[in-house]
Parts: structure tokens; sequence; C-alpha cells
């Protein structure tokens, strides 16, 4: 019996449980620091309220119940002992035959880790809830507010990092702005809200096309985003952004500008690459522990490529399914093949009814890229109850620009513990 | 033009804006320090993981939108100047020609404020995400450790309080074990939690008749639940209930046992009684205040009852209603009305298929009475959109003992901040 210990129930540690479960000869042992597996590509949906946290996340136990060999545990791993072959999280240590690390990535303020207060980024459901109660909260400070200063404040929106991410939470605000909220106040006016998005480099996008590129960005001005490129940030802290000597005054600062991995590869001493993630060989393993694989943005994987893999889901999906294939093959007698990664190519969205497509040499936008990005992205969500509301939620909010989830909830839940209205701590 | 100020936007506050909606001569300024109406009476459901929080709140700018002369701000009253007509919130001073306060009630620990941390009452979208993630933490601590006291504190759920809230959450309770958790854990068994429900007079369900009381509790039991009466709490700590010399181990203790009004008007100075709950007149008004209205669980109301009107909904939703009409009349130069209460009996549910009714002579329970409690909150739910999802998660959930949203959302969202899996306080 081979006791296999993923860590992390992300894309790439699921789809290598779901191979593994009920498999004769071998015990399935998940970590995870979160109850849920995430669908991440939609969670600037619920950052946006547009969705509830339920319809992109499912208790990793649920989706594993059926498979009586593998064993869910909510625990967070803080090491591992290479020589022991241990596992050692905060409640238990664990000893394995098979490792695998999928942990993921978190973002990287480059040495500005006191950013991340004024500048949430993207990357759990804590997260996106705490930008959706920022969001929603500075147009209840500004509908209170008569002070012009403060108001322009609140309704000015700084989005950093001009990737997929940065332009899907940019357009989504454009859209709040423009259309959700448009009727519901009387002191302000939502559609002169300020979105800006900001990106060091060049271009955005800088992954896609220059072609498609510059169609996002047309189609983010049209919902009213001022993009900035070549504008490195320098400062950001409660009331805005410095940019060199420009200073843009803003409540709302969202970071979508770059991620590091996980620290784990870096505390157990193996060969990591300049953002952290671990090197790995052609199987994904990690080069003279064959016992360890890594899989999803945790791996740095470039065997006959020039840059290594990207962070994108179907990278990780394929890498945990192609984990688990190799260790049942193993424990069978048999030999362990290489990674070969099928380009299922790179999509972003931009507002309610716009993509881009570049698969290759394809290169698509406009309303048939989006119908393809909402048909791709409901298939892939994980169980069939949260694919089917998902959809309905969609269908109905795209024919009446609603958004079903505008809930400010504030962080304290005591009544006599001084709670104050959500938002009023710049006031 | 008359100002007519509202506080809450509950039941009473909102159902009395809308009458007051785009009516001549008057304008609404609604104050409430949540952005959104909460439909209380499926709080419960947020609180045991069936319902999303967005499934049962709705932000109250957007159910007011097409009033052009009603004002929503998100601010907290502190007090009212009676003198000077004015409301003073947090952020703003306002001056009325009306007043309505329907800013309801709070849990009460009689006395005991300090239990409120380990006992959690159920009032608010964020006490309710708290429960959840007690109530689904507990499970996942108990299936880390392998220390069998613990895993007996972690299983055992106490709820003190046998009203309709109390009996609810323990009838939810006991199906979250027996059914939708059953399969998912390998060291624990769900179907072995204790669940008590704890009531310090001699029977549960005291305003129901005797006979009805004692179906629920023999459909309680049906679920697992154990029934205490006439055991008064004496102390709650973190790690179980005291009931006089006996002690209860016990991780999760959630408070049904009662409320008190909201302190707005005992800070008034006017008359208020045992639970502070503002006496009011014949009309809603307050003695020598006739500009002045209380409408909801704020009010006690006793024209012609041996009682004051119990903190129901349809109290609640009536009162606004009356209270605005009576605000239209007075502007049209016309006499006021007193009110009077259209009973519309009270129900309470266990379980997923079970419930009680009673309404006058009438009483029946089972599910019939289930169906019937189905169809009236999903008729009263405020907002189409609401209440089509929230039929069909039901339907849903009533066909394979789902549970849609089992998410254990952590307080903290950073992720270099100490963040720990939720549910890690006391290991």
């Amino acid at each position: 019996m081979k006791h296999v210990i993923i860590v992390g129930g992300g894309f790439a540690g699921l789809n290598a449980a779901k191979i593994l479960g009920n498999k004769k000869d071998i015990r399935v042992t998940l970590l995870d620091n979160h109850n849920h597996h995430l669908f991440q590509p939609l969670l600037y949906q619920v950052a946006m309220a547009a969705l509830s946290p339920a319809e992109i996340a499912v208790p990793i136990r649920r989706i594993l119940a059926d498979y009586r060999n593998i064993t869910v545990l909510q625990d967070e791993v803080t090491g591992v002992d290479l020589l022991q072959r241990t596992v050692i999280a905060r409640e238990c240590s664990l000893q394995y035959d098979y490792l695998l690390l999928a942990c993921g990535v978190k973002h990287a303020y480059f040495g500005h880790e006191e950013w991340e207060e004024y500048a949430p980024g993207l990357k759990t459901i804590e997260q996106a809830t705490e930008i959706r109660r920022r969001v929603l909260g500075v147009f209840e400070e500004a509908e209170r507010t008569s002070d012009c200063g403060r108001q322009l404040r609140h309704l000015t929106f700084v989005i950093v990092g001009g990737g997929p991410t940065g332009v899907e939470l940019a357009g989504a605000i454009g859209e709040i702005c423009r259309y959700t909220l448009a009727k519901d106040f009387r002191n302000i006016n939502p559609r002169q809200a300020r979105i800006i998005l900001i990106e060091a480099g060049p271009r955005i996008l800088p992954s896609f096309s220059v072609s498609l590129a510059d169609e996002a960005a047309r189609d983010l001005a049209a919902l009213g985003v001022q993009v900035r490129t070549s504008s490195p940030v320098t400062g950001i802290d409660s009331q805005g952004v410095q940019l060199g000597l420009e200073r843009l005054e803003a409540s709302t600062i969202l970071w979508a500008a770059g991620v590091e991995a996980s620290p784990i590869g870096r505390s157990m001493g193996v060969e990591t690459d300049r953002l952290g993630r671990i090197v790995v060989e052609a199987d994904l393993s990690i080069s003279k522990h064959p016992e360890i694989f890594v899989a999803g943005d945790l791996a740095s994987f470039s065997h006959g490529r020039t840059t290594p893999l990207p962070g994108l889901a179907p990278v990780a999906l394929q890498q945990g399914r192609f984990i688990a294939r190799n260790i049942l093959r193993e424990t069978a007698g048999q030999a362990r093949r290489t990674f070969r990664y099928l380009d299922k190519g790179q999509l972003a969205t931009i507002g309610r009814s716009k993509a881009i497509i570049e698969l290759g040499r394809l290169r698509f936008r406009g309303l048939l890229a989006w119908l393809v990005w909402v048909v791709i992205h409901i298939y892939y969500l994980i169980s069939f109850e949260n694919r089917f509301f998902v959809t309905l939620h969609w269908v109905w909010s795209f024919f009446n620009f609603r958004r079903g989830a505008r809930l400010i909830i504030n962080k304290e839940w005591r009544f006599y513990g001084k709670k104050t209205a959500a938002g009023n701590k710049d006031a």
C-alpha cells in the first residue's frame, strides 16, 4: 500500500486525487488550508459582486467523498522533511511514499509587503469578499459625504497590473459604474467614477498578441477605463497611489501585478527559479527526489521551451493528472513518461460580452470570444450543481445587468463588540 | 415637502418606504448600518450552509432605486434630538418632519455579554457566516485529531433557547450530521454527533400549543436532537456550557435564548418596556411625539392585548405600511387611524420536511405544514430574483440532501498577515 500525500486542493491536486481515487494499493491524503476547492478563473466575479462564493467553491471533501481511499484534512503544511519523507503541518505530521506539491502562488509586492493592506490581491475567497466590501463601500461613502475632494477619491479606482486579472477587474468595475449602479444613488453619479488601469510595462496583456491587446484596450476605454502603460508604481497608501512624481488619489486600489510561489520550495532547499517556483524534471519530479512531484503554479517546467509554462488552469489540470498516472504506472512496474503540455491557448474577458482568445495563430475577440469563454468556464466548473446555478445566474445578469451579490458584509460578527459600518475606516 | 426619516431597512422600514415612494410632497431618507435588507426568517439557512448570503439579502438601494424621492444612506444612527427633530448618525445629522424608528432588536445575554464570544446569536449575515464557519470547522478539527476527548467535544453542539430559532438551528444541525456530511469523513462519524437543545423554561416552543410543541420535540428526537427543558444556563466558555452543577463539553454553542431592543429607545428617554422596546400609542406613535413612530421588533404595542405584539415579520410589515399610510393621510389633511394587527399565525420548521403551523385554532404539522412554510417564505422573499434562485436551490437540496454553501471562509483576508486555517483557535 503506497501512501500519496497531495498538498493543495487546486486544479492540480484535485485532478491528481481523482485519478488515484479508489485505485488498488494506493492511499491518498490531501491537505489544504482551506476546506474548499476554488474555481479561480471566476474569482474576480465574486469580487465584483456578480457571483456568490459558494457558486465557485466546493468543499474538497464533498468532491472526493466517494473515493474511500482518500482522506481530506484541512491543515496548513509548514515544511517537508526530505530524509524522513514526512510532511509537517500545523496539526499533524504524515509520512509519504509519494508527495505531490501543488500549493500554488500568492501575490508578490516586490519587497513592499506593506502595500498589501491598501491594495489587496485576488487569490482567495477571503480576498474576493474583501475587495467586494471595499468597492461597494466607497460608493456608500461617496453618497454620504458632501466633500467634493473625498467624493472624487472615493470614486477613483486604481488597478495595478495589466495582465488578464487586472483587465478583468477594470472591465467589471467599469460595468458596475456604467450599468449596475447607474440608478441607485442620489448624491453621486457612478458613471463619473474614474477607473485607472496601471501597467509598468509598455503595454497591457503582454502575453497576448499586440493586435488583440490593442483591441482589449479599446474595449476597456469604451467602459470608461483609462489605461496607463509604462507607469511603475512607487508608493501606495490608504488614500492613493504614487507613480514617480505623480499622485493619484484613490480610496480603492487593487493589486494584480505579480505573483510569487508558495514559500515551501525555498524552505525545502531545492532548486527554485526567480519567482520561487520549484524547478522540475521532465516528469515533474524534483531532481534527486523522484518520489516528490510538483504541479501547477508552483512548478517551473521549461523542458523544450524558452520560458517556463505559465500559471494557467489547463497547465495545472494536465500536470496533476499526468503525475497521478505516472504514480500508477510506477506502482504497476511500468516506466514513467515525460510531461508534454497540450496547449489550450489563453483568454481574457472584458466586461459583460467581450473577450479575447488566442490559441496559436487562432485569434478572435468580441461577443463570439465571450461566448466561447462562458462555455469553457461553465464546462470546467467542477460540480454539476455549481455549473447549473452559475449558468442560470449568468443568463439572468446578462439580460438585466444586475449583480446578485451586492452585499457589504462586515468582518466583525459581534453585536456588542464595537462594530462599525463597513468602509468607515478612513472617514 | 415633508421629510420622513426611516431608521432601519428591515421589514417595517422597507415596507414603509415603498408606500411613501414617489408620493407627492414627500421626501424620504432611509438610514441603515448595513447596505442590505435581510430576509431574517431564512437566516438560519445561511448559518447552516444551505443558502448563500446573497440569496436572502438584497441591497436596500437597489430595492428602492426606482423611487426618486428616496435617498438611502448606509450609516449608523447614534441618537435622536427630540427638540431639534434631528437624527444624529456617525457621518451626518438630518432634520425630520416625521421619524420612523424600526431598528429592531439584538441578542440579550441577561447581563453576561461575555458569553457572546463563545455563543453567537443569529441576527445578521456576519453572525450567520460566523456560525457556519464554526459548525463546519469543528468537523474538520474532529477529523484531524486522534484525541477522543477533543473529538467528542468537537462533535457536541449546544443550542441555548427552545424558541423557533433554536428549534430550527437544532433540526438543521441534526440533518447536516445525519445526511449532508454522512459520507464525507474518514476518522469520524458525523451521525454520532451530540446535539443538545437547552431551554430554561418547562417546555420548548412556549408560544405554540402544548400538542404542537410535543410533536416538534418528537421530530427533533428523530433527527438525533436531545431536548433539555428546565435547564437554565449558568456559565459559558470556549469549551462548554455549565447547567448548574452539570457541565457539557462542547466546541460549538449557539445562542437563541432572548433578545432586547436596540438601545435607541432608552437613549431617547422615552417610555420603554422590560426588554427596552419603546411603548407606543394606538397609532404607533410615541406619547407626546406624534411625529415619531416606532414599528417592528422595537415597538411595544399592547392596545387591546394582554401581552405586547410578538417580534414577527408580519407584525413589522403591517406596522411599516400602516405608519406610511397614516403619514400620507395626515399630509392630505385626513385624520390618523389606529393600528389593528391582522393575525397571520406562527410557524416553525424542523429539518428538511417538517414544520408546525398555528393560526388561531388551526394547527397542523408535518410535510403539509412544511410545504405551506416554503410557499409563504418564498412568496415574501422580497425581490423576484432571489425568490427564483432560492426556490431552485431548495428544490435541488430537497432531492439530494446537499448543502450548496458549505464554505469555511476565514475572517482574515491577507496572505502575509498570519492567517490560520479556520477553527484552529482552540487547538
